[in-house]
């Protein structure tokens, strides 16, 4: 028997492209006894409150029509949001349902809590979850001879009773984000699960960028024995047909999952591409300093979208440094990128002779270095309103956390790239990239940061030494430990105590944050703190 | 029996102010038989991923220890996490410990689902709805000869099944927030539960600004038959104490629900002065553009925070009328509010000087519309930035529906005051403010809106008449009607089309706005939509 793992790339909100792309895999399928797209692959997942609407909801129900019509002879099991015509509880089903020569069976999605939890986060406050029905009914397709149990969304392995049906196999299909510890944890749940019920399992995931979440793919069939027997690579669009009955002469694992810097460097080439893709956009314009940071975004932005397409923005002021405009121009050139330099001294020395009879002779201060950022900002963004170049936000996840950045000046943007990657994890992405040759100039990487706001400034002027920064976040953030617990484990009190209060005085920034793509188990869209707190 | 109702507004983490703020409270109800609290009022409400932290619920545990024993005489019931021992499920109960003589008895939430969802939105996905275990306990209070029944947060009410313990009155802890239908809807629903199950009902809310989300407090004393015996004001923390005894002698209801315009107003001015007050700012600023939003909220601003504490800048351009100016000083000096005027043609034309070699021949277009915004928001930041004080935002909901607004210009600000409030609500609101005699000047409420970034631009010229528009955007957006439906309504289908894309396509401009003032059952945070979508 086989089945057929249509890993595909749905746009959300976009039925009648999703349709096509449903009906394209089916028809390259044709000799297969079950193709499995992802978890809601009609509408694109997440759809968020786009389920709110009853037109929605029959665009999808006419699309599904079309797609039975169209692919009669091929059986296919496709995720899709179905009304609850019972008249009691929510209005909507989380779906799969299984088409075939007329014939039409629906499962229905369990483990509806789920939903706004866990690793399906949002970035509102939705009440999706309140539009879907958890379902009791046992989902069980029988095909010829075969028993095939039908999960919708991995976490519900955990939790079904479906074992007790004795099915020949159980099909997942998932839309599952990314971040980069999931897919070994996911490799493991699942051969784990496998083994434990010595049931072959069909794991199908989405995969593509939908603005902040990133889906990996990777979908996989396990032996009984828990053997990864055949895998889809992770960040494409794939689709693939396997023979079952291969699985019982599966003798070793076929899944070696890449190195963390491999996964994230592909998610956020995914991440962007599909950002720009999506919405029609084609070209990024961003900010070069020269630093470390903008320079690994415009590599993995030339990367994503062709380096013809990248334009950096060089705003040198007072306070540059030469090598910060030789590293920019280094960066941009590399990578074939073009450029343009744009002194920011006459609009700042404007501003502050505009400003002058309010602020009169009040010293220089923190109004002042944000001005600068702030006159950058106003800079790309003409220069990304004028032309339509999309503005990529460089900010990292150490800045994010401690507040380090201007918001309206260096925050600008529409998507922040490496805004859930901690500075010493940016370093660590550089050298990646620059494994077989200078992509991002050395000199960037391995001179001392700065934000040049003032003279001879440096980052460590306010901030303790990055590695030792990202270690004490890394222990209140991801570890949800307490400033106590952490200065236990031997870091420096006063440290901790001024670091753990600038977490906490900053989520104030990190709300008008473009969205971050996310690549991490805990990015801070995840973590939500009030911000009127004491 | 008397019962005391604690309508306080507790910080959202201070815990030891909220502890003393319960003790107070209680220490004034000395001869109450019971003394009632809000929800989860000891570390306030909603605390979302503080919760995560181990030392948060040690500092809510020892609190509670303090106030048991400070307070050892006082029958208290009080809202606060509490860990869940077992070891089953999730790590925290949400409960309602009952103090008194040393006896401690815990009531836990059963409801749990309803956390990340309806009223309780919350701005991020966070994965606070992962913490609380939902119990399932019978939850009875023996107070002395009376059987009470505790039930935590008001939507419980309608699936317990507390009414067959036959208690003699049901007490309900809660932190419902504030929308302007919310007091009349909640009190009928408690009136005909307490009608039907023939039982008192004794409801304590929260009252407070956190950010975005209002506590309107009025708390309510139900008789039996539905009517209200007891009530305590909205939007103002209060403590009084009310003779059960008298609950048979009920004729008449009451309270009256003030007017939608009334709630709004109160609400905004709270909400404002609790952002204010409870980060220990005291002053803020804003543009005054002589328009009518920025003369009501400098209006709502200046009752909030007294005029002393409310700074507005004027920023004229090339294009602003001679009226725009007279307006905004009138509004200013209608409220006795201090302003500067800060022209912003010559830091504009700096940076069309500074873009000239890039933007070369290229015509004037939104490009120069955004950069005059974007001078503005540069100039009111550093302001902001020196002085200390809080930046305001005055966009509106239709504005912020459309798109209608700059990011990193006027889209900037710590706070959008009356963004969930149409453009047609805003005209009522002023004339509401003006009642009595002119406050906000009629000539800025009666002359024809507009942005003034082009010569002699209205704001009809790219939209249509705001009653009009408010209805569409009332219908898709309260309503999730489609573009299909509207039209089907009488509406204008070009107009209708239009307006639903602008919607549409403007998600990314509402993602990075700052926390808005929620006084709409819909407000945008609560219709989370994917940013990338076709």
């Amino acid at each position: 028997m086989k089945i057929t793992l249509a890993q595909i790339n749905p746009i959300v909100g976009d039925i009648d492209g999703n349709k096509e792309k449903i009906i394209a895999a089916a028809q390259q399928s044709k000799d297969s006894s079950l193709v499995v797209f992802p978890e809601l692959s009609l509408c694109g997942y997440p759809p968020y409150n786009l389920l709110a609407y009853a037109d929605f909801i029959e665009r999808c129900e006419k699309a599904l029509d079309e797609i039975a019509e169209r692919c009669n002879n091929i059986p296919l099991l496709i995720g899709v949001p179905v009304r609850n015509a019972s008249g009691k509880g929510k209005p909507l089903f989380n779906a799969a349902v299984f088409l075939h020569q007329g014939k039409r069976q629906i499962f229905k999605k369990k483990n509806i809590t789920g939903y706004c939890t866990n690793d399906n986060f949002r970035r509102h406050g939705s009440d999706v979850s309140t539009l879907f029905e958890p379902s009791d009914e046992t989902n069980i397709l029988q095909l010829g001879c075969m028993k095939v149990a039908v999960v919708i969304g991995e976490d519900e392995l955990l939790t079904t009773n479906l074992f007790e049906e004795k099915p020949d196999f159980i099909v997942i299909s998932d839309a599952d984000r990314f971040d980069y510890q999931r897919a070994a944890k996911r490799k493991e749940t699942l051969s784990m699960t496998a083994k434990k019920h010595e049931t072959a399992l069909i794991y199908v995931n989405q995969v593509g960028g939908n603005a902040n979440l990133i889906y990996d793919g990777g979908s996989m069939i396990f032996s009984s024995t828990g053997l990864v027997a055949h895998s889809l690579p992770f960040f494409e669009e794939k689709v693939s047909t396997f023979d079952c009955n291969d699985l019982v002469t599966i003798k070793e694992d076929k899944l070696v999952i890449p190195s963390k810097m491999e996964l994230i460097h592909d998610a956020l080439v995914l991440g962007i591409r599909d950002f720009f893709t999506k919405q029609g956009f084609k070209k990024a314009v961003l900010g070069l300093s020269g630093g470390l940071d903008s320079a690994l975004v415009v590599a993995l932005a030339a990367k994503a979208l062709g380096p013809e397409n990248v334009l950096g923005i060089l705003m040198p002021s007072q306070f540059s440094t030469d090598h910060s405009v030789s590293d920019a121009i280094a960066s941009a050139e590399n990578l074939g990128c073009k450029y343009h330099i744009v002194p920011i001294k006459p609009t700042f020395d404007t501003f502050e002779e505009t400003l002058k009879p309010i602020f009169q002779d009040m010293p220089f201060d923190v109004t002042e270095e944000n001005l600068q950022a702030r006159c950058r900002g106003v800079i790309v963004m003409a220069i990304s309103n004028k032309f339509g170049n999309i503005l990529l936000n460089t900010s990292n996840k150490s800045e994010a956390a401690v507040g380090y950045g201007t918001l309206y000046g260096d925050l600008c943007g529409s998507l922040s790239v490496i805004g859930d990657l901690y500075k010493t994890e940016a370093f660590e992405l550089c050298r990646y990239i620059n494994r077989d040759k200078e992509i991002i100039p050395w000199h960037t990487i391995n001179k001392p940061p700065s934000a040049e706001l003032r003279p001879n400034q440096q980052d460590t002027d306010s901030l303790p030494d990055y590695p030792v920064l990202d270690a004490i976040l890394y222990q209140y953030i991801e570890c949800a430990k307490s400033a106590e617990e952490i200065i236990e484990q031997g870091f420096d009190e006063t440290v901790v105590n001024k670091v753990v209060r600038m977490v906490y005085r900053n989520d104030f920034k990190r709300f008008q944050i473009a969205p971050v793509l996310a690549i991490s188990p805990k990015p801070f869209i995840m973590r939500e703190m009030p911000i009127v707190k004491k």
